[in-house]
């Protein structure tokens, strides 16, 4: 090209070339968007981990962390079978995707393994190329695994370990997929609209995720039943508090950064006019949203309390799920409304979480970690909302028409209708799916654990150790007494120290051995002394 | 531009469409750089939440989480309100934006609504593009709420609640805004440098993020006034360490990691020649200017303890305060000093806060966070030493003069004389505000909690809850008492569990009752050796 | 642009400044890639900290963390002095880089500065130009801060920090870059294949990277030996766990991101075709291999501890410790693997892991993180099994060849028989370089801490502090105290309070002094009893 002479053949192919480049690098750029914003919701798996393992009791600690790990590995797995071939594969009809099962038919480099898998191929079937597959697989994946996470938090604390694994699978590898391709697949039927010219308006999840994801927490929650002693016979509600709330925080930290990438990283380019502005406006929108949540969630619950006579707080947990709330509500509409209409409908999703909470008690339905308020609720009052505040909403002859707060257009109050059909459509399926798998699982036995282990803890009989073991005792008490004898020589008649070393690993046996056997009648003052020094 | 054949006209329209793609990819380029790196700023807001958390006492450790997350909320509110207005508003005057308030006049998507609100408009005032708008609104989001962030560490275990909203509000809503547009806004009087032809040299941050939150903070912190005990009548000074250290040092890491974005996001755009290695030397520098900042620290630290006769020790906490503080001050200068200079500079901000912390305690200011040292200390730093290490600094027609040791150009001393200039202009605007604000909140009762809620720390009493509940006791105990007598069954006769269950919500009730009413007398010693075994 | 008149000077000149604006923005892509893949790797260092954290008993916990601030720190020194002149350095023989040392020769932005050092340079150096130094200086030094990490867990609990401080910068200053420069440099021997067509197959370093770091923690933690009472003179083993799986967990899920980025920022270019499809290939192959690798671990711990007659768990440190083997075994080949190779490969890893990880007991080597069976073993599994599985592996005539289950082609068992001497060669080079720096520091006795110290804990002893002060009980016994005579002031002739008063600063005194000390032998029982409230 540096050696132009104007020749036209050349001015020709320099002008294919460049544009050849400039498809390139658009088509690189997309893809490396969806890959860093994918990091960051993968990074959301790590917020629900610590949002919920603050959130239970001690004793459960390693049990819902353990969860939240195999929910990503489990997902990857189940995602990679059977989730993209049903949510993505091409072609696909109205209900469902069945192309790509197992990465098959994807061309690779352009080269021969690719078309070995080609030559076998059904003609309907056209290998996916490798631009358009992996960076959307990834972001797929990290989408459905969202979804599956919402559900431990509200069956934790009681779930059987087959049981979840069972449902983990089976919502990112099928519940959520089905749903998935319905709204977000060309060929789903909310997004073509089968016949009418609507099409469903949930840009980033508030239905496909989280009310996917909140409606089958709500079943598992109902079906595996209350916590002991969360709700006692004389109509007591108890609660039962997490047992870190800074573990909590921090995974409320990490979710408030994943939702702005999951939001912004749902315009999935960023090559065309506008594109990248679409991103930033949802980043803002989802920022404002969460706050209005967080803010009004704070306030109405601490008034609330006060009017019912209750005691009053300024309370973190409630500012957190307030704040996730409003999220959740902001998703559907994130990038099609203005700044202020983010912040009244993240208001209402805190306004809903407020009331929602206290519902679901009042139906005597478990949720440590208020996964139905905030996902489901969330969800559905954006899903609701957005028609109503979107900017540009459906279109006539390609002219987007506005929400009904912009003109009250006939086909806006249509497209408001059709979110509702969605909403109707999505909740019918999770719910079906969602309770023929928990009410099979609870009829053979593997929905809930026994008793027994509820009230010992998950932690040292499913995983063989405590969450925070204590063995500096031994060392200490060791020293202790040597110290006090001068002697910093190990002394291996010391009994006390002896009998610790006998037990089995990984237990933290101070606190499981005295539980499950009688306890000790006789304890000296100096051991006393020192059991209270070892505090953390 | 397939089927090109010679025409002249197919030819210049090829030209003309390569070119407007071209521009439309650095566009996008430009925002989703500041949306990316504008994330990872964010998560400081998670960063400084658990250096703070870890460094306060447990019992206030929900307080500052609160505090942390309503940071990022009401700056979102008050930046769309007001901040990004008073700081980017165009057009403005040398002191002030004044357009803009509440995205008004931004045109979303070329459409009717920006239309509407341009056709209202003042004739001055020219809409915002939404490219122009959303990412940068973002990127200057995480600024002003890391500005604000500060103050909460200085002023951590003793501020009302109240006064923490009214000034965390002003601070990323006026005060912050207004030093903002100074220096960054071409219409800023330090940026256009009124009639000299000089401009304040602060890349990143050292002067206009650092020293403006480092003199709020510091501010705040003397009209606050110290801890209950921290100095004592005699003069004697007593350590009140933070409860966690894993936490402060999770904050610490994840600081790192976003002041590598801080420094690096503020080139603000990677479409032109040089501009990503500008990023990518900025964040190298940052680093360096870190890595010396901790070392430095820990040393001097330590030889100082040992020339003063006292203990001394490898202390984390000093390593991470003196690598913030290095970073501090790369802030200013990281785009245009060389890699040793960056260490040079970083040192000499480790050195500073081994010496500033001291300088603090000698006045009796008490700083939980060694906020003041650290970023209006390492702030000041950078501000003065980058004009002097600068490779380019000031220009002379056109051309760069460099810092004063690169030949001690006269334009050279004037740059850090306008730089010292700056830094007395900010920190008098600085002061003056929160001065102004502190003192009306000082006497009007709302700027500190009372001595009995100090003392019982505020996580019970303004949020209702502990940091760590321990209601597992409520469990074991009852099912060791059960297992004694061969009944897993849940037993409500049980006194002790009864008496639990009565408490109100959330409250760790064994820490906060005994310590409120006339202790036990009495308890047995199975009951002993149980919480005994609760410990973390 | 606007005016082109037809004109062919006109025509040619704009096809030229297209070019070169692609040209450019290409550069730009690049780099900014690497930095924001760069920061997910950085934050690696966190994710290390915490897992390794959690990993160790309480008293030994902020020396642990202090070690993996510090490898940041000491690690950007040594890389910016030594390391990157050594792997990258350009000319540089076949064996080791040697210009660049201290940032030299570099052209920050094409002026004097640059100009002054080139007329000065030796003829053969050539000064890199800004874009490709920065960038890739971070992306670089983020890799070989990770290889001195992996050391960290392995010596834990024992090794003296004067000897962490060594072999930190020995490792990134020496020992690691030239190991990369043989992979990785153009110049390397194991790149270039030293008259063979052959180049060793490790993509993102399963050999450079975690085999380097992996043989130098089974050196440190042979040399440094095992922790007291790890390996009893019966032969008994004890288990020494962690004190917070909650930590440890939480730098799990940090490293599970970092590694995605780790591999899929190894292809180190986004501008040509298909450049981000492989990005996302190793992205997608990365997070099945450690899922697969996760999944077979939990597994196979479980069915061998059965059949071994213990009990046995689903535990979630070997489903950590086998997801990040797997993730490890796929960096050698995540760029040309088809997923269920991924998935086999990353099952081999969590395989490995299994009994790697009992072996390395049975030759009571004290692992503390079982590092060696992670990166030691994980990366020979990659290394090993890339050449079998990968799509394209070796080329003939530019043409690749396949993996040998592909074909088996003579060429792709040449290309398993170069990985394997690379292996051996890396083992080699680590072995005695590791080997003469621990043996050396044995020697002089600067390998490890004595039996005291160690007994009570490198915390208090070397870093001045416990990792969670409890000086809680001094504002609460005060409170408590003057609450029961109905006044809040405070007393200052309370006797408990004043002994806590005198005590240094940052020590958590009851842990402490108790033990250090003889034990107090009375205590009064309210004393003892708001002790045990003011647990965690």
């Amino acid at each position: 090209m540096a050696r132009n002479q104007n020749d036209p053949e050349i001015i020709n192919s320099s002008l294919i070339w460049l544009k050849t480049q400039i498809d390139v690098m658009k088509e690189n750029n997309n893809e490396v968007f969806l890959i860093l914003t994918g990091m960051f919701i993968f990074l959301m798996q790590c917020g629900f981990a610590f949002l919920e393992a603050g959130s239970v009791q001690k004793k459960n600690t390693i049990n819902i962390l353990v969860k939240n790990i195999l929910d990503s590995f489990i997902g990857s797995i189940a995602f990679w079978g059977f989730g993209y071939a049903l949510a993505y594969g091409v072609p696909g009809n109205g209900f469902i995707g069945h192309h790509h099962f197992f990465s098959t038919y994807v061309d690779y480099f352009g080269e021969k393994f690719s078309l070995q898998d080609t030559t076998n191929s059904n003609a309907t079937v056209l290998p996916i190329s490798s631009n358009a597959y992996f960076a959307n697989w990834f972001f797929q994946y990290v989408f459905a695994a969202t979804a599956a996470t919402i559900v431990s938090g509200a069956m934790a604390e009681r779930a059987e370990f087959v049981c979840y694994i069972v449902y983990s699978f089976t919502i990112t590898g099928f519940i959520y997929p089905v749903v998935a391709h319905w709204v977000w697949s060309p060929y789903g039927w909310l997004k073509s609209g089968v016949g009418t010219d609507l099409f469903m308006q949930d840009f980033a999840g508030s239905s496909v995720v989280h009310i996917c994801g909140g409606v089958a927490a709500l079943v598992g929650a109902k079906l595996v039943g209350p916590r002991l002693n969360r709700f006692s016979e004389n109509g007591e509600i108890k609660p039962i508090p997490g047992h870190s709330v800074p573990l909590t925080a921090l995974g409320a930290f990490i979710l408030l950064v994943g939702f702005l990438c999951f939001n912004g990283g749902s315009v999935q380019r960023v090559s065309e006019k506008g594109d990248s502005a679409m991103v930033a406006m949802s980043v803002m929108n989802t920022i404002l949203a969460g706050s209005a949540g967080g803010l009004v969630a704070m306030v109405t619950d601490r008034i609330y309390s006060e009017y019912k006579g209750k005691e009053s707080y300024w309370s973190l947990l409630i500012t957190i799920n307030g704040a996730l709330t409003g999220m959740v509500a902001s998703c559907a509409g994130c990038n099609d409304i203005a700044p202020w209409a983010a912040i009244v409908i993240g208001s209402m999703g805190g306004l809903e979480f407020t009331f929602g909470k206290r519902l679901l008690i009042r139906f005597k339905i478990d949720d440590p970690l208020d996964a139905v308020p905030v996902h489901f609720g969330g969800g559905l009052t954006g899903t609701i909302l957005t028609p109503i505040f979107a900017l540009r909403g459906q279109n006539i002859d390609g002219k987007p028409v506005g929400g009904i707060i912009f003109g009250a257009h006939k086909k806006a109050f249509m497209g408001l209708g059709w979110n509702l059909i969605g909403c109707c459509g999505i909740i019918l399926w999770t719910f079906v799916c969602s309770f023929t798998m928990f009410y099979t699982l609870q009829n053979i036995g593997l929905i809930r654990i026994s008793q027994k282990i509820e009230k010992a803890g998950m932690d040292i009989k499913k995983h063989g150790q405590t969450a925070y073991p204590d063995h500096n005792s031994l060392q200490f008490v060791d020293e202790a007494a040597n110290a006090s004898q001068g002697n910093l020589e190990r002394k291996p008649q010391k009994s006390n120290n002896m009998e610790m070393i006998d037990l089995p690993a990984y237990v933290n046996t101070t606190a499981w051995e005295d539980v499950t056997t009688s306890v000790p009648q006789q304890t000296s003052s100096s051991e006393k002394s020192h059991n209270n020094n070892l505090e953390t």
